[in-house]
């Protein structure tokens, strides 16, 4: 008998089953295999693409290497090393994680588990049933298809399948100005592509929780990089055409490639686990129902991740994970609240945003107040050769911060001192009295602060 | 009639006059060129310092670049052009300053400000006064000499004159290992000069708010690349020697080099000023005696940065501006505390630290709790080739934060979040309960806190 059962060892579920182990818990994993531990986000998501990212970035960054009186002969690339550098890194970390599970005596079931009822859990094929006083369901999310565009490994990929290439494309076509696809436009572009980025909708990152600067700033530098962003744009059919593909689009051109990625949604994984069966409810869409506990419709079973609602990323598994084992303690501090969740997209920028966007609060109602710093004339910046992008902090009119919204260097870091503050309830008073230090990236958020607290000096608000 | 005249426009002056314009005060600065406005900091320290540190630091990255793909052909290196890259970053942000200062309507008054009395500030050589309510000294600090290591320019170099030298060193001694001098260490060692670094102390930055892991990792990393770390080492007396020098050691041997670069203290600039005519005391070492509030022993003059204390930080002058001039505005919220001036040092490693280390904790009394997490298996410093180094979180315990140090990439970005917690008050109950996005190195951060709060899984305290 365990007190915890975790369907999936993805983000969530080796994340949940660590923390479970911390708080005292006897827990166990079941995975379908041990190539499969870590989930999409390890094996085919962010830990790979970050790594190709940051090989793009320094090919970007040699551009100015001049300036600091460094002047390159001219390098070859070599798409087999980046394969196999970025392969180590997924197994490596893949691998630790066994061997740390092992070390803590957390044991991973290999195989498909599925519910038998509220404490049971079958391992498939084997049979083997574990019995648990709590499940966590951290099954994941898979690809889909978009209309006849069906990944084939060959003319059409799927991000499960990008992974094998041997090669960089000439030419590719990349469907959809999500994250998924401005992350892989900047890839590939800096490793040598040509690039057509196709997006439907009139701006990149369309989703509301990302402001239009941020859109506009990127697609911008898209551009400017050479990559052929097309807004509005859809791909109407494709044919194969000399060992590649021919693909029509919506504004009546065409264009030739090597292939076309698929940069499109993807499904929750609650489908043949025995969700039914045992009275776990789903929605519509096949997300499974949870509270703000993470509890679903039966009580002693709970859910995370990309199961729970469309907004997939690692750290809300992981951090929802948290917040199950912990109800499950009976404690109810920690609950699901997306409006604090990060959301970090790495192109041509670092592009990170928590909480509202200012056109979002104003909507809702807010009296809104925005503080935006850019960061051109960040002293850090201009040190590093990187002084492009800005800080959005968003507040309402008693200086509560509604939302965050950086774009430029380490955006991704930087968010989180204010996700901190934002947690702790405190507003641009007190973030405008924090200290930095100097020089710093980080100085352009409590200057961010000042704006709304003191009043704007230094820049206007739209621009 | 002004409502505030600051004497210096470095780091301290700068920001303070524009903190006192956004709060409503008429403010003027008094600096002694046009030249210097920005200090030294911006001049000669800080912001030069650190970009050829990303120079260095680039170059440090090349070395793995095959594993992202990327085949360099060699590289040729050209002093001249970092020199100009440098020199335009400094100028280009001490031009905006003054722009900036100008459309505000911030006078900067040129020449040397000398108090008259407690609310008049003549200007030297012009004899121009300027009458104000309140008077902040922001005067910043000098180089010092060492015994007969007198600053020449030719065969001895301080940090005013290293910013003319027009060629890389083939061979280079630093006396001090401080933060210049492990600083300037990295950068002629990554730009191909021969580096023997002395240090009178058995560690580098032997200062007891760095912890001793910190200064073994750096000296660790120095020796790795190849820089000449000795330790416990004095230069006793030098040469001139076939146009440069030929020092001996305290170790019985000698070194042959084209300079010695002084990495050692400094002094405040409080001599000249007037400070003892008007009753601004100070004390036996010349640093004006001020309050929490930055006040000096006459009421309405108030004293910030290198004159304070020995702690010499452009942000902790910037902050001190800030503090004396809330004060000035009848606001007591902000204090004086040097125990959370954040410390950063940009060398072969970021080193971030803020607070306590363990030992001093130790010292202090305090039931010391210590969350240590390696870089080594962080999800994103591994995508980025920079899987080394630490966060160590120092709480009492009750859980309340006492410091945290930071040995890794973007340290010095990173130490922020917990500045602010700490600054919150708010301890490992909180940090731990954050959410951090994946992969982030402020996972790092947050799991430091976890080990505190519910015991440690990860890594063992001492290591």
């Amino acid at each position: 008998m365990y007190d915890l059962v975790i369907l999936g060892a993805g983000s969530g579920g080796y994340e949940g089953a660590l923390y479970a182990h911390r708080r005292g818990m006897k827990v166990a994993l079941v995975e379908l295999s041990p190539e499969t531990v870590g989930g999409n986000c390890l094996n085919r998501g962010c830990i790979p693409s970050k790594y190709m990212r940051h090989g793009a970035y320094m090919l970007e960054k040699f551009q100015r290497m001049p300036e600091y009186g460094v002047f390159l002969n001219g390098y070859r690339l070599d798409m087999k090393a980046l394969k196999e550098g970025r392969d180590k890194v997924v197994v490596s970390i893949r691998e630790n994680f066994k061997r740390f599970a092992e070390h803590l005596k957390i044991p991973i079931f290999y195989g498909k588990g599925v519910l038998k009822d509220s404490h049971t859990v079958a391992v498939e094929p084997s049979g083997e049933e574990l019995k648990a006083k709590y499940i966590l369901i951290a099954t994941g999310s898979s690809t889909m298809s978009l209309g006849d565009l069906v990944p084939d490994g060959r003319y059409i990929y799927d991000t499960d399948q990008i992974w094998s290439i041997e090669e960089f494309p000439k030419k590719v076509i990349i469907v959809g100005g999500g994250a998924v696809g401005v992350e892989f436009a900047y890839i590939f572009r800096m490793y040598g592509s040509d690039v057509v980025l196709l997006e439907l909708k009139e701006r990149l990152l369309p989703t509301p929780d990302i402001p239009e600067e941020s859109s506009r700033y990127l697609a911008r530098k898209l551009k400017r990089i050479g990559v052929d962003v097309r807004l509005k744009s859809t791909l109407l059919r494709w044919v194969s055409h000399e060992g590649g593909v021919k693909a029509y689009l919506s504004d009546g051109s065409y264009v030739e490639a090597d292939f076309i990625l698929l940069g499109v949604g993807r499904k929750p994984n609650t489908e043949g686990i025995g969700l039914e069966e045992v009275g776990v409810e789903k929605d519509s869409r096949g997300f499974v129902k949870v509270n703000q506990f993470c509890q679903t419709t039966v009580p002693n079973i709970y859910a995370c991740g990309d199961i729970t609602s469309p907004l997939m990323l690692a750290h809300k598994s992981m951090y929802e994970a948290k917040i199950a084992i912990s109800h499950m303690l009976g404690e109810k501090e920690l609950k699901r609240d997306e409006k604090i969740v990060p959301k970090v997209i790495y192109s041509a920028y670092e592009i990170a945003s928590v909480g509202l966007t200012e056109d979002q609060a104003e909507e809702e109602g807010y009296e809104v107040k925005v503080g935006v710093v850019s960061f051109v004339p960040n002293p850090k910046a201009m040190d590093d050769g990187e002084n492009e992008g800005f800080v959005r902090l968003v507040a309402d009119r008693s200086g509560k911060i509604l939302g965050c919204h950086i774009l430029g260097p380490h955006a991704g870091e930087l968010l989180h001192q204010v996700l901190h503050v934002m947690k702790a309830g405190l507003g641009v008073d007190f973030l405008s009295k924090c200290m930095y230090s100097h020089p710093s990236l980080s100085e352009s958020i409590i200057q961010s602060a000042m704006e709304i607290h003191f009043g704007a000096i230094t820049w206007s608000k739209r621009h």
